[in-house]
């Protein structure tokens, strides 16, 4: 257990990711104050010492640090607004999911009240905070990135992406829709084989993990072609084509939804 | 150097990958003939110490064991069906990229000819092949990929599917179409910070590769709860809309096309 200092910190939303938030929080011994609107969520956190907050105000004022993880934009501006007044002077760091624009116009709202605001992006899910698995994009404020960067390397490793505070989101997003690319093709895959009685973790252990991790490998050389803007030879384009068509074709043949897939190929031809 | 033995081998397709697989075959030592349509793609092999058939014919009847990697299966059998009586009593082992379907009636074409056919996947980039970054899936005749494994094993590593002369395209197009997924879910990430001028490259190397590797071990977890049919939480459901319908209209606000994204979150909202 390592003592990080006497700086308190409180979370705010205990969803599966805000109650790992705050556990990693009290897993280094900190002064956690938590609160959630179903009050009952605390009550594992209250047990390895957490204060649990009455209200939103209770929470706010409690920390000079203030994370928040909700359900969206619109559930964090429903809690803060009618407790704007305590914000000034404290550090707002906002791990909840949204848009760029979101981020910014909060970055905003935060400034107009006097508060400093990070926002973040979470790239882990609910086990894996806490340990080197787990990264964390911050932007906005880096004044209060910088004074609470120690508490926040509670939580994974720290990337702070720069002063706009709609970059971590940005980021974010781009990665959630590559994870959703890769899952969707992988969910995709699993189904294909399943046509034929192959199970589904056994594809996945045996063939599914070697080869993504294989083709995730080649993608620095693939951004590496994206940046110098050379075209791909008209040879790969080819071959590309035929995949995706028996992709699409055999997809269909066993009985499987090729949408996914569709898309790509509409992109592959136009190019 | 290792020489695998006398037994010939003679490639068909001298594309990029059929280079590669020509080469690999050279590079044990092993007695390879080669024969493309434009003659001039074997020079290099030829400086290699490999024999260049004038005619399919000649190629065929040089080896037991004849290796096919063209465009499509349409070629394959433009090229082999003039010389199909040729074929009878060798190994044919086609690496050409066709639905399970093409494969299967392939596999009932040879056998009418009395050949030995096994059908292949190339789960690999030409520069690997040859290396242990390469695998090569196999369905088909259990006795000519038996008899001949140790050549095949020069390639990459071999794994027998079954004798189903299908399951090996439908293994690799699976495959295929999740790598397809995660370089289409990755070029919009590219796109998406790419709006704020963040250069592809050190947005692969620094987060995305990373990312996406911490994604693919998750993946096995995944195929696990969709073997035993388990029900997503109604909380992760939630997180899961709310991030779609984020990175959606992020890449939209940014000008960056959602299309690949679009049929994932359509395929979340009926779930």
């Amino acid at each position: 257990m390592v003592n990080t200092g006497s700086t308190p910190v409180t979370v705010i939303g205990l969803g599966a990711m805000g109650q790992a938030l705050a556990e990693a929080f009290l897993n280094a011994g900190h002064p956690t104050t938590v609160w959630n609107r179903t009050a009952a969520r605390a009550e594992p956190l209250v047990a390895k010492g957490a204060v649990r907050a009455e209200t939103v105000a209770e929470a706010v004022t409690a920390a000079p640090l203030i994370v928040v993880c909700v359900l969206d934009y619109a559930a964090v501006h429903g809690l803060l607004d009618p407790v704007a007044d305590e914000l000034s002077g404290r550090a707002l760091v906002n791990l909840t999911n949204g848009t760029a624009q979101e981020a910014r116009t909060t970055a905003e709202w935060a400034a107009e009240l006097g508060a400093e605001y990070v926002d973040g992006g979470i790239m882990a899910i609910p086990p894996t905070i806490g340990t080197p698995a787990s990264a964390i994009l911050y932007s906005g404020s880096q004044q209060a990135f910088d004074t609470h960067s120690t508490v926040l390397d509670l939580l994974g490793t720290s990337k702070f992406l720069g002063t706009d505070a709609g970059l971590a989101a940005l980021h974010d997003l781009a990665l959630l829709g590559a994870m959703y690319g890769m899952f969707a093709g992988a969910f995709t895959a699993m189904a294909m084989v399943g046509t034929e009685k192959v199970a589904a973790a056994d594809f996945t252990d045996e063939l599914l993990v070697p080869w993504l991790n294989s083709m995730v490998a080649v993608l620095p050389l693939l951004a590496a072609e994206a940046d110098s803007g050379e075209e791909v030879s008209e040879e790969r384009k080819l071959v590309e084509r035929v995949a995706l068509t028996n992709i699409i074709d055999t997809a269909k043949a066993q009985g499987v939804a090729a949408n996914l897939v569709n898309p790509i190929q509409a992109i592959k031809d136009n190019t």
